[in-house]
C-alpha cells in the first residue's frame, strides 16, 4: 500500500499535495478551520484533518493513523511545530530533519555557509561597531514583524527603544543589489543536484516604498514581511555559480549533519560586482516554488512534463519505494 | 445554433476570444482600424467588424446581426460605451450589467465594500482635512492622466492650480504596502466562487521612479497610468482572507443589485499589519488576467487543462446553454 | 542530412538548443569548462565542444566539422566573437550578419531608429549642454560596469574623474517611465512579423535601490548591469504601436542593409504620455525570451503548441530546408 503524502495546511501545501496526486499518491492535510474552503476549492487533499493547534498532530491519538503518512516539511511546518519537536517525533518526514536545525540556528547556518565558500554579509557583534547601513533581524518567538533597517548606531538605539520584547537579534550589513532565491533539489537516490527555478520575494512594505516620492518615503521605515513571490530568470552565464553554491551546500551538509536532500534554497543578493551574498538558507521547500506549479523556465528544459518542486518530492519518494530505498529519504 | 462570443477590440479581448474558441464558439470583435493587424496576427477573431467609433455598435444597423451575439464586457467596454448605454441597450451582455454601475459610481462602490467588511483607505471630504499623504483621483470624462500624489494641503492646492478642467475627484489616504489584484470568478450556475490568480499593475511613471537617485526622483510627481501587469503569487496563509473578501462582495451584491457573477477583481494594498485595503472593485474581467492566458498558478491546481478567465466565461455560457439556464447569465 | 543547430554556451543557449531539439534537430554548443555541468543537467546539447577562448571556434581546425553547422547568434556571441569577425567568417549564421553591425555601431543604430519613426532620448554632444538628468553609456572594450547616472554637468565631471580608462561614451537624456522590451520574430519566408512577448530587465543595483530609505539610497549611484529578466504583459491598446515599431524597423533595415529577419527586440521606455522611447535595438535573440521557454502569453494566443523564440528559429530553418530557401536565411 502506497504511503499517504501529508503536510500542514499552509506555506506550499497546495503545490506539495497537487504534486503528490500527479505522482499517484493519496494526500492528506492537517489544517485549521479557515483553510478548509481552500482545499475544498482546489481539490488537492483527499483528506482534510482539522485541528485547533498544529501541535496536535504530534499527539498520541494520531499515531496509528499517521503510521502510513509521510510528512513533507515546509517553512510554516518548522515555524509551528518547531524543529526540536520534529527531531523527537516518531512521524516520518521527507528529508534530513537535522538540516532544519542548521537552518534555524544562525550560528550553525553561518558555519555551513562559510564552509560552503558562499559569502555572507558582515555581522556586527555590537551596535558601536556599526559603520554602514544595517538590517536588524530578530529571532525566536517574540520577533514581531521581523526586520528593520538602520543607518548608524544612533538609529539603532532609537529603534530598539520602541521594541518591547525580543529574544535575540543580529546586526547585519545591508548588501545592496538584486535579490535571487534559487530553488534546488538534491536527489540522494541519483546523487544529482537539479536546479528548479528562481523567485524574488515580495515584501511589505519594502516593495511599496519605491513608488512614492522620496520626501514621503524617507519617513517610512521599511519592513520585510514576506507576502508573496514574483518570477525571474537569471543571466545564463551566472548559472555555473548558482549550481556551485548548491553543490557546496550539499557537500558541507554531509560533513556537518549527514547530508541535505530534497528541496532547498539559498536567499541571495547579487551585487554589481557579480558576487552572490547569502542572507539565509532554507533546508526545505520554499514558498517561491509556488510560482512554478506546472514547472519553471528551468524544469521545462529538462523535463518534458510539468514538474513542480512538490511533484519532484513525490517522484523521489516513489522511486525510493520502487528501489526499496525509502528509508534513506526519511531521516 | 451556438451564439457568437463578441467583445470590443481592446483591454482583454485577445484572451476572451481565445478562450471562447477553446470552448468551441465562433468569435467576433468590434474594433478600430489600427487593431485589425493584431487580430490578423493572433487569429482569435472569426469576424473582425471595423468601426470608427465604438458607440456605433449600439446602432440600429447592427441589431439584426447582433441578435445571436453575446458580448463580454471589460474595462474599455465600460469606458467607451458607458454603463448607462449598456443598461439601456438591447444587446446581450454576459454578467449583471447593474454591477457596472456599482463599480463606476464611487459612492456606491464604497457602500458595497463597507457592507462586504473590506477596509478602504480614508476619504477626506475637504483639502483642509488632509493630515497624511494622499492620492487625488479624478472621475469622469476630463480626468486627464489620472491620479496624483500630495503630501499635504499646500501641495494639493499647488497641484490643482495646474489642472485646467475636471469633473469630480476624491482625496484618498495613500496606504503604503504591497499591491495585490486578486482575480475571481463566481459561477451562479454552480453557486461557487473560484480564485483565478493575482497580478500587480505596472504603472507609468510610478514603477520607474524607484530606480533613480532620490535627489532626482524627488522632483518627479508620480503618475499612475496602468500600462501593463506582472505576475505574483500570494502567501498561502492569506488565501482564506482573499476568498472571504470575494465571498463577501458576492453576498452584498445580491442585497444591493441582484448579484455579481462571472469574473471580478478587488484592487488591494496589503499593509505590514496583514490588512487588505481595497482601492477599487472591478465588476468584470480585468486586464491582469491577460498574464494567465493558459491558466494561472491557481487554476492549474484545480483544472487539469489550460483555464484562462476568458475560457472560464465561455465555459459558463456553454453550461448555461446545455442546462437551459443561459438567461440567468445575461442580465 | 539535417544541419546541426549550434551556438555559444551563454546568454540564451539553453532555450535555443531546446527549441532546436523540439523541431527535430541535433544540437551542439561551443562553451567553456564551467558551463559543461549546466548542459549535462539540462540535456539540451547533443554535443558539447569545450574551448578555452570562444574565438577558437573561428579556427581552421573546426572548419570541416562546422560545415554542417548553423550557428544562432545571440548577445554574448556578438560580444565574445565580435561582429567584424562574424562578417568575415565562413561559418553559417542564421539571420543577416550585417544587422549586428547596425546594432553595435551607435551612430548607425540611431539612424536606423530615426528612419523607423521611433523616438530616442536626446543625445548631448558635450557635457556643458546637459540640462536634465542623463545616463552615461560606455562603448567598447574598456566600458567597465557599464552605465551611470548624472544630474548635471558638475556631477558628470566628478564621476568621470574616477574612471581610469574608456574608449567612447554617450551622454543620453534619462527618460522616466516604465520599461518594456518587446520581442519580435520576422519571417522572411512568410513576409510576416510575429510578436513573441515582453520582458523587463532586472538590473543590479538599480532594481535594489527602491527598497531602502532614500536618505541611504541617495548616497548610492545606480548601476545597470543586466542580471536577469522578469515577465510582463502590456496594455492591449498599445499593441498596434508595438507592432508598428517592429514593422518600421524591418522596413528600414531593407533600405539600409538588406533586411532584418529572425528574432529582434527594441529596448523601450514608455512615458506617462504613452510615448515609447527606444534605448537600444537588439538585432538578434535577447535573453528576455528565456522567460518563455514554453511560450509567452502572446505566442499561446497564436500557437496551439509551446513556442519559444528558440523553437521559432529552428522552425524557420526547417521550413527553409523544406522549401529549398535555406540560403535566404543565412547571410
Amino acid at each position: 500500500m502506497l504511503p499517504i503524502i501529508a503536510t500542514l495546511g499552509s506555506h506550499s501545501s497546495l503545490q506539495i499535495l497537487k504534486g503528490a496526486k500527479e505522482e499517484g499518491f493519496k494526500t492528506a492535510v492537517i489544517t485549521k478551520k479557515p483553510m478548509v474552503k481552500i482545499y475544498d476549492s482546489f481539490k488537492v487533499a483527499d483528506e482534510i484533518i482539522v485541528v485547533d493547534d498544529y501541535k496536535e498532530m504530534l499527539a498520541q491519538k494520531f499515531s496509528a493513523k499517521f503510521n502510513n503518512f509521510i510528512f513533507i516539511p515546509h517553512g510554516s511546518f518548522v515555524e509551528y511545530i518547531g524543529y526540536e519537536n520534529m527531531l523527537k517525533s516518531n512521524l516520518k518526514f521527507f528529508g534530513n530533519r537535522k538540516s532544519l536545525e542548521w537552518e534555524s540556528n544562525r550560528r550553525k547556518m553561518f558555519k555551513w555557509l562559510n564552509d560552503s565558500n558562499i559569502k555572507v554579509p558582515k555581522i556586527f557583534n555590537s551596535p558601536d561597531e556599526i559603520d554602514r547601513p544595517c538590517i536588524i533581524k530578530f529571532y525566536g518567538a517574540k520577533g514581531g514583524k521581523g526586520y528593520f533597517f538602520v543607518q548608524d548606531e544612533n538609529e539603532f538605539h532609537k529603534r530598539m527603544n520602541n521594541i518591547k520584547e525580543f529574544d535575540d537579534y543580529i546586526i547585519q550589513e545591508y548588501v545592496v543589489g538584486t535579490r535571487f532565491y534559487p530553488h534546488y533539489f538534491y536527489s540522494n537516490l541519483n546523487n544529482e543536484l537539479e536546479f528548479f527555478g528562481i523567485d524574488i520575494r515580495y515584501e511589505t512594505n519594502a516593495d511599496g516604498i519605491g513608488r512614492i516620492p522620496p520626501k514621503f518615503s524617507d519617513k517610512i521605515n521599511p519592513t520585510y514581511v514576506v507576502v508573496g513571490n514574483t518570477p525571474v530568470v537569471i543571466r545564463e552565464s551566472l548559472l555555473p555559480r548558482v549550481f556551485e553554491m548548491g553543490e557546496n551546500l550539499v557537500k558541507a551538509s554531509k560533513k556537518f549533519f549527514g547530508g541535505l536532500w530534497g528541496p532547498f534554497c539559498i536567499e541571495t543578493v547579487l551585487t554589481e560586482d557579480m558576487e552572490f551574498y547569502a542572507i539565509e538558507v532554507s533546508a526545505r521547500i520554499v514558498a517561491g516554488t509556488n510560482l512554478y506549479v506546472d514547472g519553471s523556465q528551468y524544469t521545462k528544459l529538462r523535463y518534458d512534463e510539468p514538474m513542480s518542486t512538490g511533484r519532484r518530492i513525490a517522484r523521489e519518494i516513489k522511486k525510493g519505494i520502487e528501489t526499496k530505498r525509502l528509508g534513506e529519504l526519511l531521516q
